[in-house]
């Protein structure tokens, strides 16, 4: 992409209005755009790491054997009565009345729908088990939404629904989450810890909540250190091998990991100290089995290998891509701006032409820029007519993980110059040189 | 994917609540459930062809130069009341207030937005032309919806909206999203004639509906015959091009083409007899030329390279991916089901093992399944127990456009049937050969 003809809107001064750091960046890198009161456009820069984001989710629920789906997000009162949740939720749910008066709402969530759903057509326990997961735009109508797309009105989540003939089946259908959950993390260069959380309005028997850990988390966390060491699954791990899964469960649950809503003072004591981590934490996923809190009152029954009929297990498994897009920005950046890692960067390289004008340094970005995308990378080319020191001030803000840096003085040595965004470090390289490097 | 793990809910019952075949088909193929009146899920089958149908629009959006973004689906009235709409809308707008009792409502379009967008960021003619677009679902509160997706309330829309300095430029714009339409519409194996059309609720001076033909259709049209020859743009058309892609539109413009509401007896019956073709048709496409209505009283104004002060020119440009779901399949199919374009086809291929649990042909499944996945193809392998006959009927229902029929009786003389769903054609075939012959 070209930055003469692409629209980022990068903000020089710092909105007063923005109170966490990622909602400033966000702001200022051109990539959202309050609307109204917690509901906010995702500009196009904005919109890439979105998808990027929802698509490494994607691949992993996939992987797992979960079946997406999309539901809408206008739902029926009536729905909601089946499972007693319309008068639960109170005030946070937005209540709308049709032209025909009849009660309706934006979905804050999916348990009853889905339930519906696989009640209609699901009959027989061969066609279990069943992951039904979609990504659609939820409402929650926050008090005092603030934050940015943190903690927003309408906000983006992937959940998921599993349903299963009994509870062993169901406890699989767990792991299978737990497991796609630490792998939909780590590719996105997140340490994210499972630690067992409160069911909350989900309700349930088990939950994990996963938290990455940032200065500027919303809730305390505890944890045993060798969290941070630890690989995640394969992507070869057999989603089919209940025992292999549960054992992945095990390890990753054995060690003390809790909030400060389940800390057991004693038990973290018992680590020894080296190893006590007492930090902030961001919660990025949830997951909750609820046995048959929704399948029960629907009457969502399938007839087993018995002959009998059984009530269905159920779990729903989320994860908000647009608050996550706002938690990596969290637990990765720096004075200069946001510090993408690389799997969802909305560009991967940038190439900038600090002599605009120039018909050496001009020639030597088009080559390069067509080297780059034609080997598949997502490169944006600032071929804008602003100075260099305002190139590299973008470029950091903006948190392009690999740039390019072209200048007149280095083209005359056979040279650019190659800077990383993590670490600052910078190298010079012959530009035939750099698709090498950016394998390596 | 294994059938046997998918979630795909054949009706084998014509469901009565359906009035168009479309709806009828999309209900017994498992595609969408309805959840409220005009409201509807799409299942994971349905889910496919969907997103097929948007990465389509994409592509060709993005090759033409828009830039994807994402605007949220809950507005504020007061943006609506800047452009005086939001008393204009009437019932069809789904009316909302928040806790606080603020007047929101789901967007059923978004000029509003998109100018304030804009107004708010570009301040200088250096960053026209500008096209943003997204794909969002948006809300149309129908007295009376019905025909499923085809109408619904719920839908999903993609909506571009051009930005110029004057209207010569903005006319180069309306080109590039003419010629990008075309393109879409080909790509999806659509025959689409552009026809003038009136502009309607958005407003505006030129305006043209791109118009597929089929016996359903709801409009009467009358056009040349020429027109189903005519050979899309190609897609290395140049957008930067004014003239080149003027002479595009002229092309597709020079022949008569109206819906009845446009229609001139006249200039129809200058058409030579043999060429003049009555026919229904279905709106897929909309695009409207609209100059300052909305960037006037927003007041979304540029400094040109004159010093002076221009407002923008606009158009916006719709697609309705839901809706063209329905009208491709009311536009392709036949008694026993759907038959897909291989573009937008859900899955491209099906394997079908005639004899389930026989260890031969289910072996020689697994190598055709294994193969063709690794080769890039989105197969659906039924495996499951279903007898031959209801395998051969969910496979045209559905209508995969390739079939690979396995059998005991074939296998032993080396050979599978590969069948195509557009003729009903079967051929003789080595295992082996398949690839070759679906590049073919």
């Amino acid at each position: 992409m070209r930055l003469s003809r692409y629209f980022l809107p990068i903000l020089r001064e710092v909105p007063k209005e923005a109170e966490i750091v990622s909602h400033r960046l966000m702001l200022r890198a051109g990539m959202i755009r309050q609307e109204s009161a917690g509901i906010y456009a995702w500009l196009p820069f904005g919109l890439r790491v979105l998808n990027k984001v929802c698509n490494i989710i994607r691949e992993e629920q996939n992987r797992s054997g979960a079946i997406e789906m999309l539901m809408p997000t206008i739902q029926s009162a009536d729905l909601w009565r089946e499972s007693g949740r319309y008068d639960d939720y109170g005030k946070e749910m937005l209540r709308i009345k049709d032209r025909h008066e009849r009660e309706m709402l934006f979905g804050p969530t999916n348990e009853e729908m889905i339930t519906e759903i696989v009640r209609a057509y699901v009959k027989s326990y061969k066609a279990l088990p069943l992951n039904l997961y979609h990504i659609q735009w939820k409402f929650r109508d926050e008090v005092r939404p603030r934050f940015g797309v943190y903690r927003s009105r309408e906000f983006l989540m992937k959940d998921a629904y599993s349903f299963d003939l009994d509870a062993a089946g169901a406890r699989h259908s767990y792991n299978k989450m737990f497991v796609a959950y630490l792998r939909t993390f780590a590719r996105m260069g997140l340490k994210a810890i499972p630690m067992v959380a409160d069911t909350g309005p989900i309700g349930g028997n088990l939950s994990h909540e996963f938290i990455i850990l940032a200065s500027t988390g919303e809730s305390e966390v505890f944890c045993h250190g060798d969290y941070l060491e630890m690989a995640p699954p394969s992507a070869d791990v057999n989603f089919d091998d209940a025992a292999g899964l549960q054992s992945v469960f095990d390890r990753w649950t054995e060690l003390y990991a809790a909030t400060s809503e389940k800390h057991d003072e004693a038990a973290f004591a018992a680590i020894p100290e080296a190893s006590r981590m007492a930090a902030r934490g961001i919660e990025v996923g949830h997951i909750f089995y609820f046995g048959t809190k929704y399948s029960e009152p629907f009457g969502a029954k399938v007839l087993g290998a018995d002959g009998a009929e059984h009530t269905i297990h159920m779990g729903s498994y989320g994860i908000g891509p647009s608050r996550l897009v706002a938690a990596m920005i969290e637990a990765s950046h720096d004075d200069n701006g946001i510090i993408w890692p690389d799997a969802v960067a909305p560009f991967q390289v940038g190439i900038l032409n600090l002599k605009a004008g120039d018909s050496t340094t001009g020639a030597a970005c088009e080559k390069l820029y067509a080297e780059l995308t034609a080997a598949g990378y997502d490169v944006l080319y600032d071929d804008t007519e602003e100075r260099a020191g305002a190139k590299f001030a973008t470029a950091d803000l903006i948190g392009l993980p690999w740039q390019i840096l072209v200048g007149p003085k280095g083209l005359a040595d056979g040279k650019v110059e190659l800077k990383r965004r993590v670490d600052g470090s910078r190298e010079l390289i012959a530009p035939g040189d750099i698709l090498e490097r950016l394998k390596a």
